[in-house]
């Protein structure tokens, strides 16, 4: 008996098909708004998920990395100085050519700094008297620490003295026009290698039409040469709407984005990065708190066994490169998964037109109906008779 | 004919509506779950989903570049130096300010390298006699290429003579405390720009509240002050926690998390950083292998046209600063997906209530009837006395 | 009787329950299609969504920072220069330890350079006579401001004499083996610590398994010690398949990746990192454009207060290591969304078998007027003997 209604059972599960009844509802209006909603969604489906969001494609991040070259030559004629030239050893920073790196267009130079007392600027501590230098206290802005006398400085105000690099640095004067306005045809050579780990694939920016002949000459440019990998510095900066001279008078920080997007169903040699420049600080005119870059660094030496420095205050451009990248490729997996939530989105257009039919037609009571098969819960099971159709 | 018959097939595709027959089964019980089961599902959708996650909004992630500036002022008193000043040029490395720098707070200095003979130390090679030292073997814990001689050195033992930078370097005693206490009163003044490249929406961390005024004198405070850009490292290693003379005297890693989640359906005013630490590495109490943070640099000179320089082991803490960005913006894209998935989860009310109707209830095989009506396949198409309702 | 009306539509609210009506077909052909098409969903639903894709958790990226120490001795005999001994000091930049940084293995030095005017090299701008040579004009591959002089040069050609760091550079020999060959046995020690924020876990590469004892004496090895941080140079090199000296000659980037993929439902013991091996730039073989990789650099120094410097053009390996990380934690959220788009998706399989049932089987014409109940829209609302059944 058992076994009998085992196999039954069995047999039932595997061999029969439950199907929903449907009620045909001839009506032309809501025929007309149900094909239609349907229309929406296959477009949506169709024409957004598939084919402008790919959603057939798996997708990968990249790992990436970035070295620079910076080429130009400035030229220099300080009164104490002498004439100097300056390449690319002296104005860039650092030197190994990483993703992020400043070319400098302007700086102060303090000369011959070594250890000892010194006053300080009419802008820093200004006292009356001994007295108001605390001895061995910092200050904030200070450039040193305070001895504890006030003394007459070259500007004709009394300031704290102190002991630290001296002399110390002016700051209040910089050189406009800049000192190095040559950067702005400098430039820089950009090498980007990729690579999608995921389906294995690298990329390099010196892509296929790039030869070692055009590189030599080539200078990017948005429309006519948007591969070439070099870039001149004016060219960039006109590209952001920026004066040259402004930003290199105190400094500034641009970012140069390598966007990678690429289709891997298609051969890799469509596989092509895009460059865009973003302004991230600088510039006198948007009126900014702290606008500007610059920074310090300092030469080392001894002479006679003391220790002394040249100090440098530096403004420059900052460039910072970016690498986005992100590839698709066909996959049945992500296929399938938006194949199926696409019909779980149909679903919206039964929701619709059921809401209409039921509350908006006018005969929505006879269709109500139809649609409808009453059935009591406990009180007539057994009584057929009160079965409505 | 076959043109009459395409159009009553237009006809119908067009001007029908198929909508599912439904049983509408009157039971408390069954309805209340139904009910539920569904207000559970809204309240899902619309908070979670909605609210909460945002369903609505496309999103959108960040480039951003951060700079640095470092200061405050430290003061060494050694035997063999003498007093003196080390300000952010000196103990800040490297000097260009990127989001990736050091600060000394500790170090042992080896001056006037030459390249010459000298002995090791004794925990590096010792040796009895010549043969115990291979001429022309370099090895792992060695500073320089085996003369094949066996010296005494100054600590007393024998070790084997090398060819390299002499006086080798003894790192064995640091100085406790840390040279560089003063490091916890300086103060790191973090510059982040950021744009949201999809939304053409730029943001810096010196929000519109901050003004030059307040840049001048304010300092970053979790509670008090959260938009001040200018962090004391002495309140950053208080918030994580730890000792700044355990920190300093052999160095440790921190990170500085600028986080940016931004809703631009509102002003874009709204859109500030939180700041927030993270210890990576370093603090001695937790007795960690290799915890620490050190490097090695060197001041290269000539004396009489003899290459020396300055050998510096520099502990310090190394500060990585961190940008995450997101923002969204209200899309009708998300928006319609997620009212369609959301109408798909909709689904498991039906589901949950089907089950309980058809395998739970006492009356389960009347709903059984009413709910299914059971059609033969293969034999019985032609018999419609068969068709049980 | 409106509040008699409106307690009857809240009680029909929460007291009735609408299931859909369903058609039993017996038929073994759609019953098996439709079970295996269940069967395929719930494979998929289970097996790829659930246990491969872990649909049940939420994920978390990480924060993370790394930290290079390079270990090895190098040894150089050039003839103007004497035996020298490179020291990680010497050939590795920056010196900070930084997740991207340079080691040298081959170089070109050219010594006591000073600002002054000198004849450049024969590949430079060659001359016939001193009107080839604009005084005051730089030039894209000139070393220097030319003087309007044509000299003979060195070599026996004539070229355009310049005003700059001289004497010039000549880059066109470099030594071949290259000069530190030894930089095949130097080691990289990398530490990495990363904090997966949204679930509070840190972790770092120095796993519970690597002791003080170990890390002394472990190399790495993808096989026999895959979680020791000290990578020799030549093995990373043959892993990449490259030939080391081939890569020392003209340098090459190489990217190391550090994946961290956690399963935070797990205890945290196994949330190790792999290692992986990425060529990015660099080897002669693939004959590419701009292969290799080299900076220059330059040691400044003062000579009878004339600013001299040695200039160095540095070609080494680059390596730039790269940090993935995903963790992932049971959430009850996105439990209920998969299993929510998972019902969603068993909606597949009644469409699929209702097209086959209407469209394909023998006895579709049976099963349509079985599973369709037509109703008539305007004409015959109240024509209760034209509803078929």
């Amino acid at each position: 008996m058992d076994t009998d209604r085992l196999l039954t059972n069995v047999s039932d599960f595997f061999f029969e098909y439950d199907t929903p009844r449907m009620v045909t509802i001839r009506n032309k209006r809501i025929g007309l708004i149900f094909r239609l909603i349907q229309l929406g969604v296959l477009a949506y489906i169709i024409g957004w998920v598939f084919i402008y969001e790919k959603g057939y494609q798996s997708t990968d991040s990249t790992i990436s990395s970035v070295s620079v070259k910076v080429k130009g030559i400035g030229f220099t004629n300080l009164s104490h100085v002498g004439p100097r030239i300056l390449d690319a050893v002296d104005y860039s920073f650092p030197s190994q050519g990483s993703d992020s790196f400043v070319i400098m267009t302007n700086y102060i130079v303090t000369p011959r700094q070594s250890m000892t007392y010194c006053t300080q600027l009419q802008s820093s501590e200004q006292c009356e008297s001994d007295s108001d230098c605390m001895a061995g206290q910092f200050s904030r802005y200070g450039q040193g620490i305070m001895s504890g006398k006030c003394q007459n400085n070259s500007e004709g105000s009394k300031t704290c003295e102190i002991f630290g690099w001296c002399p110390v640095e002016d700051d209040s004067v910089i050189s406009n026009p800049p000192l190095l306005m040559a950067a702005e045809n400098f430039t820089i050579f950009i090498k980007n290698a990729i690579t999608f780990t995921a389906f294995g694939v690298s990329r390099r920016n010196i892509v296929e039409s790039v030869t070692k002949a055009t590189l030599k000459n080539c200078t990017y440019h948005k429309v006519h040469d948007p591969l070439c990998p070099v870039f001149r510095l004016g060219y960039i900066v006109e590209e952001l709407q920026e004066n040259f001279s402004v930003l290199a008078y105190k400094g500034g920080m641009i970012g140069i984005l390598i966007d990678w997007n690429c289709d891997l169903d298609w051969s890799e040699k469509h596989c092509k990065p895009t460059y865009s420049f973003h302004q991230l600080y600088g510039g006198m005119g948007k009126d900014q708190v702290s606008a500007g870059f610059n920074f310090r660094y300092a030469k080392y030496y001894k002479e006679n066994n003391v220790e002394m420095r040249d100090l440098y205050k530096v403004y420059g451009i900052r460039f910072d490169i970016m690498v986005h990248g992100k590839a698709g490729k066909f996959n049945i997996i992500p296929t399938m998964t938006t194949i199926g939530s696409g019909i779980g989105v149909f679903g919206v257009a039964t929701l619709v037109c059921d809401l209409v039919l039921l509350h908006a037609l006018p005969k929505r009571n006879y269709y109500k109906q139809k649609k409808f098969k009453n059935v009591e819960g406990e009180a007539s099971a057994s009584k057929s008779t009160e079965i409505k159709e």
